[in-house]
């Protein structure tokens, strides 16, 4: 995946193990992996910007992309029933802007709303718990890392494979 | 599946795998997953109610049933020690609502005060960490997934199945 | 186990599965288990008085035992560190109260400060998850489950099993 | 391990899980576990001072350091990004102020940033989840227990194995 331009990943069953976190003010709570966070950083200083694009909006998600110094957050992306554009059109005005192409982009996603973007993408990637129609999608990379214990990290380490030699990535970090 | 009319769901070890989260406060958080929320969404989409029974009473409930646009939602039901109604009595009431009968209903329970209920629907379904009194139920659909990781989300695949084609499933998410 | 007339349990790492979630203001939230809670119903239901045991003392533990209705609270038990007396010494206490004896106690712990308690009780118990010099005590149960998932349950199932008919253990739940 | 003279251990992915659990307010929650915190008690009883070196800077672990009464406690060190020193010159002036050396040193680390001072101690070791880099340092002791279920813990009595008799770790819990 050594040409990947753009690296883009959904939230909840990718970032998270797809648990959501409910208290009586609502959602209140999600759970990161660190591994993930350096991953992101790991691309980032590599030259490769770091996006989510997710069909929520809360805090919470501001939060840890804040936290993540991400380049891109689009948020109600993916759900026609809050109104939102879809996936594919939000990573489409990401690439636009970029002056690249969905072909230079992976993204990563699990349920049916990633399915369009999926499909579009030139390095479509899922982790393992992703719903059945994500992993039949063909050339999907299926990660073996579950979503929220470091498959972002691993897409990340599998782009970087090759392009940065590990003394340097150290230094990165 | 493909008779089902409506879905009844148990909260805890179904919509979650059973952790009740403490605090100072006492109970304040559960987990839930965002799988089983995608799942009542396409089944309300495909024209089938949803509901929650629980012997529980919580704010966090109420607000968890919200974000997922709940047809029906009872609870203190099956809890004869809060004197409340059996979860098979709260069923017949959203049956007779709805004119329809429980042979027409598919439930999800995993304990002791769901057994009632179990044994008079037309569908019975339990995750695998059901007690072993609900899994030895004749007749009832243990299903693959853990409370908590998308049971609710494989019994709503299942009932769509062959009701609803792919694209429109994308569609509605 | 159908001698059984008291039933005492540990918390970290039997009622839970040793997790402790730290915020700014310190330990703020354990996770219990639904099932762990119907079992302790069931157990007072039939006559057997239920208590927990203790080296911590914390508002959160309080609310659990008090929402479970617990006979029994030992808080600081086992912590010479905190000048407690002895887990041994606490469960001493509450037989004598009983007018029983060690022997008609099954309790289950899962580490050091255990080690006294489960070695003078009739019905020693732990989880899988317990310590190695836990594990190796002669006569201990070791129960399938983990602590936090239904450990305690699980001892409540095999005490009540062959006691109560389950029509009554339903109508008891 | 029986000549281990300091024990310094990472946070994420080794006294914890590596998960971060976010809410509106940025990251508010991590989860320990009880084991390690047993552990550490008993090195620091057996005469074996512990401390923790992390490059986050948190309230939280803080708050988690002053519950087990940690030795040290070095924050921001082995993050180039927060400017902080690397993890080896933390350990180091610890070592200087005990006037010991690196080689008398039982280091757990998980990632890229650990490198350093992993590959400079006596005593390295990892948990089972570390990333690839970790796991390949020659000589690494990669312990059975995860990050957050007891890997410090199972360090500890690897540590202690041989040094104090079990009745006087039993008096020191």
């Amino acid at each position: 995946m050594s040409t990947v331009k753009l690296f883009l990943t959904d939230v909840d069953g990718c970032l998270t193990d797809g648990g959501m976190y409910y208290s009586a003010d609502g959602e209140v709570i999600k759970r990161f992996c660190v591994y993930d966070g350096m991953g992101m950083v790991l691309l980032k200083k590599a030259g490769i910007p770091c996006g989510i694009i997710t069909s929520e909006d809360t805090v919470l998600i501001r939060k840890r992309a804040q936290k993540l110094k991400i380049d891109f957050l689009y948020l109600n992306a993916g759900s026609q029933l809050r109104g939102g554009i879809s996936k594919k059109q939000a990573a489409e005005r990401i690439c636009n802007q970029l002056g690249i192409t969905l072909e230079d982009v992976c993204y990563i996603g699990d349920d049916l709303n990633d399915l369009d973007l999926l499909r579009a993408v030139g390095h479509p990637c899922c982790p393992p718990n992703a719903r059945r129609d994500v992993l039949s999608i063909p050339g999907i990379r299926i990660l073996d890392t579950p979503g929220g214990q470091g498959a972002i990290r691993e897409a990340a380490d599998l782009i970087l494979q090759g392009i940065i030699p590990e003394q340097e990535l150290i230094s990165l970090s």
